[in-house]
C-alpha cells in the first residue's frame, strides 16, 4: 500500500533558492515592500496584496479578484503561499514561475493596469525605490526595471511559507498529529485516487488536469469559453485543463475552482467526487475527506508591514 | 519671545487613554483586524488599511478616496496617524473622536458600504470574530456589534503614534536636532502666524478655520459646492471652514487640503501664506518652511499584519 510519505513532502520553514535569483536580505526587504506597495498599480491604490492578502490566505476570498475601476478577473486568484512549490504558476500555468507571474498583474489592463514601461518610471520617481533596487543589485548600472522588480517580489514570495501544518507534523512521524476522522479522510484521499491529481508537497499544483474527466461539472463551474491550459498551448489534449489547485491552507481559501463559484469546501469535495473520480462520495466520505483537508492548515507567515518610500513631488501621480 | 515650547508638545511613545474605552491586550487585537479586514466592506475588497496605508503615513496618497465599485469621496483621506490627538475626526470635525470616526467609512455607500446591520451580522458569521469579541468585551450578552467594532477599532488606531520626530528630540532639548534650515523655518512658521492654527501635539488638529481668510485660494482647492464645517453646525460662520490638519508626516501624507489637489508641499506652503496669512511668502521662506516640515515625519509604527478570522462556508459573501 501506497504510504503518505511516498505521495507528500513538508513544508519546509525556509525558502527555497530561486535559480538565478539568489535572495539577499536587501533584495526580499524590496520584494517585500513592491508587494505592499500600491503606486505599481496605475490608481496606486491597488498592490499584490489586495487580491493576495497573507490575513486571509493569501488570497482575496472573492469569486474573481476587483481590479482596476472595479473590472473583474477572469479566473480566481490562486494563493500565493507556498506557491514557490507549484510547477507553474496561473490557473493555466501561464508563468513558468513566480518571478514571470510577477509581471503579469501589475500591467494587465484589469489588474493593476500599468502600462510595461510605466512601471520603472514610477519606482524611479520615488527615490527610497532607487536606493533600494541599488542595494538589492548591486553593480547594475540601471537596477530598476520591471524585471528586477519581478526578481525581487519573487524571492519576497518564495519566503510566504505554512510549515508545521498538522499534516507535516503527522508526516514527520506525528501520529497524533492528526484526528481519527483525519486519519480516516486521508486514507479515502489516498484509496479513491484524489493523490493522482494532489500529491507533492502542495497536495497539488504539479501537474494540470482536465476538468470533469468522467462529468461536465456544468458551465457555471467551467464555463465553455475559458479552454484552460488550452489558451496556453493551443494543444487539443489541454481543453479545459487546469493546473491542479495546492490543498494547503483550502480552509482558508474560499471561494473554490477556477471559477470561484463553490464557497463550501464539502461541496467542492462532492464536486471532485463526480467530476474528476467518477465516483459519487457518501456522505460519511465528504465528512472525512474534508476534515482531513482541514489538517493541511499550516502556520501563517508573520509579516511586519513595510514602510513604503515616500513619494515626492516629481513622483508619477495615480492615473484616474 | 513665545518658543516652541510653549506651543507645541512631543508625541509620546505609547497610547493615550480613551475615556470609556479601556485598552485591554484582546481589544487592541481585536481593533488591529479589523482594521486589516476588508469583509467589514460590502464588496469584502476594501478595508481600513485600504485609504489608511500604514506604509505610506497612514493614508493613500490619493486625491480623493477610491471607495466601493471605484466611487471617489468627497474629500482628501486625513492620516490616521496621531490622530487620537485630534480635537475631533474627519475634516469637518463630525466625529467626536477615533471610536465614531470608525463607524463612518463602513456604512458610508461611498465607501465600504456595508448597511449598518450587515456589519455586526457580516462579523457573527466568522467564528474567530464570536471569539475574539467575547474576549474583548468580557460579560457582554452580545459582544459583536457595530459600536463595539468602533471601540476597538478606536484602541487599536490610538496606538498608531509616530514618536521620535527630529521636532520632538529638539522640543526635548536636543538643539542639534533641526538642521539650520530648519531652525529658520521654525522661526518663519512661529513669526508669520502659522501656529495660530498649527499649534499643539499635531502642529495642527486642534482647531477649525476658514479656508481663504485673507484670498480664496480658488475652487480647485475650495470648491464651493463643500462648505466644510457649516454641513455639521449649518452655523453660517462656519463656511468653508474645515479642521486644520496636523503638520505631522506631512512629507507622507501629499496630496494636500481636503480636495487633495495639491501634490508639492512647497506649493501647499504657499498657498497657506496666501489664503491664510494674507502675506505672499518669498521663496527662501517656502524654502525654510518646507525644511522645518520634514522634521515632523516621526517613526512610523511597525505593525505586524494580522492573521484574520477565517470565513467558513456560512459566512456572508460578498455582496457584488
Amino acid at each position: 500500500m501506497v504510504t503518505a510519505r511516498e505521495l507528500f513532502k513538508v513544508i519546509p520553514d525556509t525558502a527555497p533558492d530561486l535559480p538565478g535569483n539568489a535572495a539577499t536580505p536587501e533584495k526580499v526587504a524590496l520584494g517585500k515592500m513592491l508587494f505592499f506597495d500600491p503606486r505599481l498599480a496605475a490608481s496606486h491604490a491597488i498592490s499584490c496584496s489586495s487580491c493576495h492578502n497573507l490575513g486571509l490566505g493569501g488570497t482575496d476570498n472573492e469569486e474573481t479578484s476587483i481590479g482596476h475601476r472595479w473590472q473583474r478577473g477572469g479566473r480566481n486568484a490562486p494563493t500565493v503561499l507556498n506557491a514557490v512549490f507549484n510547477t507553474a504558476q496561473f490557473w493555466d500555468g501561464r508563468a513558468a514561475d513566480l518571478e514571470a507571474q510577477a509581471g503579469g498583474p501589475m500591467v494587465n489592463p484589469v489588474e493593476m493596469a500599468s502600462p510595461e514601461v510605466h512601471v520603472p518610471e514610477q519606482l524611479r520617481g520615488i527615490p527610497g525605490y532607487r536606493d533600494a533596487f541599488a542595494r538589492a543589485f548591486p553593480g547594475e548600472a540601471d537596477p530598476v526595471t520591471l524585471a528586477n522588480a519581478q526578481k525581487a517580489i519573487a524571492v519576497f514570495e518564495a519566503g510566504l511559507l505554512t510549515p508545521d501544518a498538522p499534516f507535516d507534523r503527522y508526516l514527520k512521524g506525528d501520529a497524533a498529529a492528526l484526528s481519527a476522522e483525519q486519519k480516516a479522510g486521508l486514507s479515502v484521499f489516498i484509496d479513491k485516487g484524489c493523490i493522482r491529481c494532489h500529491n507533492g508537497i502542495n497536495i497539488g499544483g504539479a501537474m494540470y488536469a482536465k476538468f470533469g474527466v468522467f462529468a461536465s461539472p456544468g458551465a457555471t463551474l467551467l464555463p465553455p469559453g475559458d479552454k484552460g491550459r488550452y489558451t496556453v498551448t493551443r494543444t487539443d489534449g489541454d481543453q479545459y485543463s487546469f493546473k491542479v489547485p495546492t490543498l494547503r491552507n483550502i480552509t482558508l481559501t474560499a471561494p473554490y475552482f477556477h471559477t470561484g463559484t463553490v464557497w463550501d469546501l464539502r461541496e467542492a469535495v462532492a464536486v471532485m467526487g463526480d467530476a474528476q473520480l467518477g465516483s459519487k462520495l457518501s456522505e460519511p466520505e465528504i465528512d472525512t475527506l474534508t476534515a482531513f483537508m482541514g489538517s493541511l492548515t499550516g502556520k501563517q507567515p508573520e509579516v511586519t508591514m513595510p514602510i513604503l518610500p515616500p513619494s515626492v513631488a516629481t513622483t508619477p501621480r495615480p492615473k484616474p
